[in-house]
């Protein structure tokens, strides 16, 4: 019996990581090989999809929590609660991502995160002890304070006044009182998941790279830059712990900030993490051949993604299986294939084909250069496939 | 070591067969194989390209004969003497081809062979015994007449006189005179290379088929069509022979009719005899792994063409070999592959590409696809290539 793995990201635009496993198995199957046990075990990286991955694969229903939007106004969001794991598992995006403002002219001064905080309030109080928080897709930039406001932090001003937790403030805040925040949010131990290496601040931090998109101004970049910077100084007197030298630290506007001082969270790859939480690990153990995929593999692929969470854990093994990527576009050298570890990876294009003919058809490209691939692999083995 | 069989057709309208197997072959040797043999074995399957590939293959240049055109005007034809074999090869469409008569109107009715059949006489007066001729690309019906006429045949109609041997007066021959044909061309053997399957006559046969694309009405369809049955006839009571039966005696304007009746010439698959001459069966039977391609893999791909002859050859040794498809388009399922008796095929587009795209970058795309084959195949045996 041959174990194959079958791994893959979604395909942004065209199949998610679920429909993505069902097509690549469903080649591997057709490949004629006698005696396959497939593994399906669809990813994500913490971005897009990551939470209806987490609801699918551990079956539970998505929680709706009444909370709101980055601007203030009533919105009700999703979470998922893992019971045996007292675990929950929350998307940044869900209660504060761009879509939900792109209604109005972007704001992003204003625009804060206080509504997931509220998720993971509701979260607490409903026994969770693990908090998974999805960074990725945000309107903010706003350092965490949203979030921490919603646990019961407040930040002052040089006078003591309560200061709004906006970005607007940042700048401002000479203190910060922790004396209400909920006891279960400093128990709790807290991961966050991002699949970037930005830092807080500089030329690569999360004003100056990711402030325009959610419509910052160049002035309000060098006022956000400010604000992160003053904030950051702060923390680290008041908690000895500052997140600005952490890869990552400039995901979702800055928001492992606070989050980092104030309740220790950790920055994790969103896949690395979101793998364990699946399983990957015991899967990959047993796997002969592993079978990964994106919608667009290139050479830059790497940090928290995927195939290269993928190609790294194969590599750990005591037998390192042959890991395969199947993409949509494969925009890299084999040297760079090489340098992320992977075997090989085969576009699931089969001639010239419009962009959106090979989103259409994404679903049977993938099964067909699942079954070719498969039959090359065994071709030479003990477990060669019937001609 | 591995042996890599290298053996594609060309991909027509960008890569010759040679440039294809040096870019599949650049392709192996990047794919980090440590101890690879290269066989390299361009293959044609007598149509456009042949003729290149043997004078390559044997190094010797190519000869220049004056000859004519099928409308009988004077053109300088090229073929290949291979004195080791006393072998001509010669492709039909280098004298009596389609483009050589673009220039005018067609008129079917009197496109004939007689230029290759000057080629022929010309090559057996320096020396050829064998006659290897590649039909395809013809601009002729004639039935071969042509060539017949050029060696020294008459062709006389009910009272003896003779007749132009044009396809106009197939439907009159009422007798043919062989008394002055040159005796080598009996003596030679021949062979006739076809890619096609087409019979004589019929719904699939020369007139009703290929008779349109060369000019023919449908009125000059059914005169073609009543004039090479007449032949036939003609001949079956003539020499017992009659090649109206034979699968591709269809090719070219049927061709082997005259010749097949009169000098005992075989048709043979185009893929399998070149193959012969340039020494596919042994290295085939030293291959472990072996790729071919062509422009367009689909799943009618049959008959004389180079990839299912070469998966028919491997399959046919004792330990056959897997063999892997590299195309430009693969446009069949995974069942029609087996069909083929393929391992597998991959296409060399690398996500959305336009076909001048997948043709303008065709050698950087297979020798990528290349690579990635090679490593897919090696994986899991003794010879896995590095990480």
């Amino acid at each position: 019996v041959v174990a194959v793995l079958v791994c893959p990201d979604s395909f942004k635009g065209s199949l998610t990581a679920a429909q993505a496993t069902a097509a690549i198995a469903a080649g591997v199957l057709e490949s004629g090989l006698d005696r396959a046990e497939i593994l399906r075990c669809p990813l994500a990286d913490g971005g897009e999809g990551s939470l209806g991955l987490i609801a699918e694969r551990w079956d539970v229903p998505l929680e709706q929590t009444k909370t709101e939007d980055p601007l203030g106004r009533p919105h009700t969001a999703r979470w998922a609660f893992l019971p045996d794991d007292e675990r929950a598992v929350i998307e940044l995006a869900e209660a504060s991502g761009l879509p939900l403002v792109q209604d109005l002219p972007l704001r992003v001064l204003d625009a804060h995160t206080r509504g997931t905080g509220r998720l993971i309030s509701d979260a607490l109080s409903r026994g969770a002890r693990s908090i998974t928080l999805c960074l990725g897709g945000s309107a903010t930039v706003d350092g965490g304070v949203g979030i921490a406001h919603a646990l019961g932090a407040r930040f002052l001003d040089g006078e003591g006044e309560e200061l709004p937790p906006t970005p607007r403030s940042l700048g401002e805040i000479a203190a910060i009182d922790l004396s209400r925040v909920v006891p279960e949010a400093f128990e709790a131990e807290w991961s966050l998941l991002v699949d970037v290496t930005n830092p807080l601040t500089g030329p690569q931090g999360a004003a100056a790279v990711f402030g325009p998109q959610k419509g910052a101004s160049p002035e309000e970049v060098a006022l956000l830059e400010a604000g992160l910077a003053s904030l950051a100084g702060l923390l680290r007197e008041l908690t000895g712990r500052d997140a600005s030298g952490l890869p990552g630290a400039g995901a979702a506007g800055g928001a492992a900030l606070v989050l980092h001082a104030v309740f220790g969270a950790e920055i994790v790859g969103g896949a690395e993490h979101l793998g364990l939480l699946v399983g990957l690990p015991e899967l990959m153990a047993r796997a002969d051949v592993v079978f990964t995929g994106e919608a667009r593999l290139d050479g830059q692929s790497g940090g928290g993604k995927v195939v290269s969470h993928v190609s790294d854990l194969a590599a750990s093994v005591a037998e390192p299986p042959p890991v395969v990527c199947l993409a949509g576009e494969v925009l890299c050298t084999p040297a760079e294939l090489r340098g992320l570890g992977l075997t090989a990876a085969f576009s699931i294009a089969n001639g010239a084909q419009t962009l959106e003919a090979l989103m259409n058809e994404a679903a049977p490209g993938l099964r067909s250069v699942a079954a070719n691939a498969t039959r090359s692999l065994l071709a030479l083995s003990g477990d060669r496939p019937k001609r």
